[in-house]
């Protein structure tokens, strides 16, 4: 600590060079109050890997006390956390969407944010608890189960651990073998938060990957645009493919033109149409198709002051695919 | 408190004026730090207009990573924002019921709180996204499309600026012509809530006026009491009035006695009954209809134990009616 | 900045008691501006009994703004509580459930957090609005109704203090009768959470007891295994009971058998069947009942990628019982 370096001269008459000591005395006070404080409340981003930022998800909802539990075992673990929430509203145990929010949000949060999210079906078997370290700086901390698939693979792989449950477990829990969430996966990505513990203090390092969830990935093959489904925009009933705006404009259609829409679950022929491809929905008349970039510039299907999804009961996932021509 | 225990020496060989000078500056340096304090912790609320508190709304609903990841922008701009929320269940594109939601609620938080809505059916048409500046000392942040009328009216305008989108939005954010809730919204209500910018640096100031939603104010004529249905209290089923309590005094009615009530959405009468005029539900058996002030002091039918709404298939909005007579 | 003003005599003829009196105001100072920061940030856990911890559940819904206004009233207390919900989505007026979703969430918060809970069919009648200290440390702050019938019984009452509302209830509330949740539970324990009031001024001191909602208790009897339901795991559609690991152990099932179970609602049975007792769903196959070991360490019943009350049409509550046997 500076502070110890706080020292008087011990005979002075005062010189101007005693003075200046004073005055350098009086300085390391204050440089050393400020790292103090800088200590206490986290100003330093530098100095540290984690922000004390805690951001959860899971299939847990929020009608019972599932997720007030896990935030109160980190609040236990520091009191200095800020925790907010993706989503408890994941479909139960479907880790797809688990994948898939976590990639559609990480990256608008700050390097050395930490996320949990626990939608596990295979509570109890061999799949592995793991913290999974991306190249933008963020944390995962949940069961190795393909809930890493789209952040693995957009965000890159900077490190992976697996946590090791011998230090890394609330204390008193070892007879409960149901909560993970709350005893592992909270408890631990508390810890790393709040620098109680760094990455290299969660567990063994393991190989640079994860367990993948397969799907079609996006394609441009003989003047037709492939690609699959990712996600319902649940709220609105938009439909979001994994196409992106680059790989959608080899096509060469131009906003205010058609484009030829196929969706197919599986090799069922779902829904075909011609959609306008428009900036904003207020482009078209209401109750009509559009084609559209969504604020992650991939492109999507919507009707303006409707439904896509519930009108043509079309879903997300790896078996759900598009076909787009001009 | 220990401060009371500064005492300098009664006695030494240093000039008075030397020894004032001592305390001068001792003094100057804990003003010094707590200044700097009060910068960092913004605990001086003289000092600057926010308040580093941000208060969320939309018609997002919680099932996504939308509100996550304005949260995730905001906390970006700066880590030391509380951040809370009215609701994102807002019926998607209700205005009306945005326009309640933050007149129910601003008047709770304290002066220099900043609300951001984003209830947006006309996102990318040319409405225009500002700040306005309540003379209550709330901002809000928001498309001003009527998300505005019942707090212009109620806690009055102090100012409105049109967001310049030119600074205030989102870098790397141009291509993205869907997600103004994040790009924009968020992102400058975040930079006003912690003082990044002034109201000032919002953009350039409009006239005093916004985008208001038409509807039947409240009046006492021949005898009658009319007025609209601002509002389901739809957790329990209640119906809210916008008759305040001074206006209902004028029928005369005495808590315990019956006041006769008509409904009609536009000119069809849905309901017509007499109520009983109670303090709490408690005083009528179950399943009886009563008539009661709200927690905002607005005249209020329900039903002990039931839901008025859908008994009698009551919605709210500028179309709906109510009539009160003795 | 101050900071520049700060400017020692240039010159002094100082005694080496002198200095050590300086050193020592000094020192004084940094200790007293120490304190000055412990009071304001609250990093001083043993100074207080509270911790600025405050924790919100209601029957209100997350729709409409009841809750936020309860936030906006606890931030104008305070701008430095650290506010969290366990749940807003307790079943209109259910006072079982409210009561057993605190009992499930407070032992996972630090002591010194306060808990506000409003369920309160019996608003503006004549039950008491209290605080209650449990023996583990933690606050709650609700109707007297039954909310507090589990952490009574689990937690322990240390003190019972009733609502003093001539001094702690929201300024300009008086006329509104009907949102007791904001104005004096939401404002009462803000106050508490957050220092400005201690336990003793809530009001007077009551009895150490509380409003009990009768259950049938976890009981061991002729071989048979009798207890109630305590609640339903809604998002899965587990059936939690109020037996325990210990009592459970006295039937010497042992894991991977079967287990025979009975249920009742009142009189009537609603289920019978073996179920294999095991430590995690994945040990039988998809849709097979089982019966496990909650996160509470109580017995629960499950289906395996499945919803057992769903299926089975059971619920929870005092007049819901379990039997089981070998």
């Amino acid at each position: 600590m500076p502070l110890h370096k706080f020292d008087f001269p011990k005979h002075i008459s005062m010189s101007m060079k005693t003075l200046k000591e004073v005055k350098t005395s009086c300085y390391l006070i204050f440089k050393g109050i400020l790292a103090l404080f800088m200590l206490i409340f986290g100003l330093n981003p530098v100095a540290f890997a984690q922000n004390n930022i805690l951001v959860f998800q899971s299939d847990f909802g929020l009608k019972d006390g599932a997720v007030s539990a896990m935030k109160g075992v980190a609040t236990s673990v520091s009191p200095n956390l800020k925790m907010y929430d993706v989503t408890h509203e994941i479909p139960a145990f479907n880790i797809w969407e688990a994948s898939y929010r976590l990639v559609q949000t990480a990256p608008y949060w700050p390097a050395g944010t930490v996320f949990v999210s626990v939608v596990d079906p295979g509570v109890g078997t061999d799949r592995k608890s793991v913290v999974m370290k991306s190249r933008s700086g963020h944390y995962f901390v949940t069961p190795d189960n393909g809930t890493l698939t789209l952040v693995a693979e957009q965000l890159g792989i900077q490190e992976v651990r697996e946590i090791d449950e011998a230090v890394n477990r609330r204390k008193d829990s070892n007879e409960s073998y149901t909560f993970h969430g709350r005893d592992v996966y909270a408890f631990t990505a508390a810890r790393l938060a709040a620098n109680v513990i760094t990455m290299d203090q969660v567990g063994k390092k393991l190989d640079n990957q994860v367990v993948s969830i397969p799907y079609q990935k996006a394609v441009f093959e003989n003047g037709q645009l492939r690609g699959s489904i990712s996600i319902l925009d649940v709220q609105y009933g938009n439909v979001w493919t994994n196409i992106n705006k680059k790989l959608f404009n080899r096509l060469n259609v131009k906003l205010g033109e058609d484009v030829r829409v196929q969706v197919f679950n599986k090799n069922e022929k779902i829904y075909e149409g011609k959609v306008r491809y428009v900036n904003t929905f207020g482009e078209v008349k209401e109750g009509a198709d559009v084609g559209y970039f969504n604020s992650l510039l991939n492109f999507s299907l919507g009707i303006n002051m409707g439904s896509f999804s519930e009108k043509y009961k079309v879903s997300s996932g790896g078996e759900w695919r598009v076909v787009l021509t001009k």
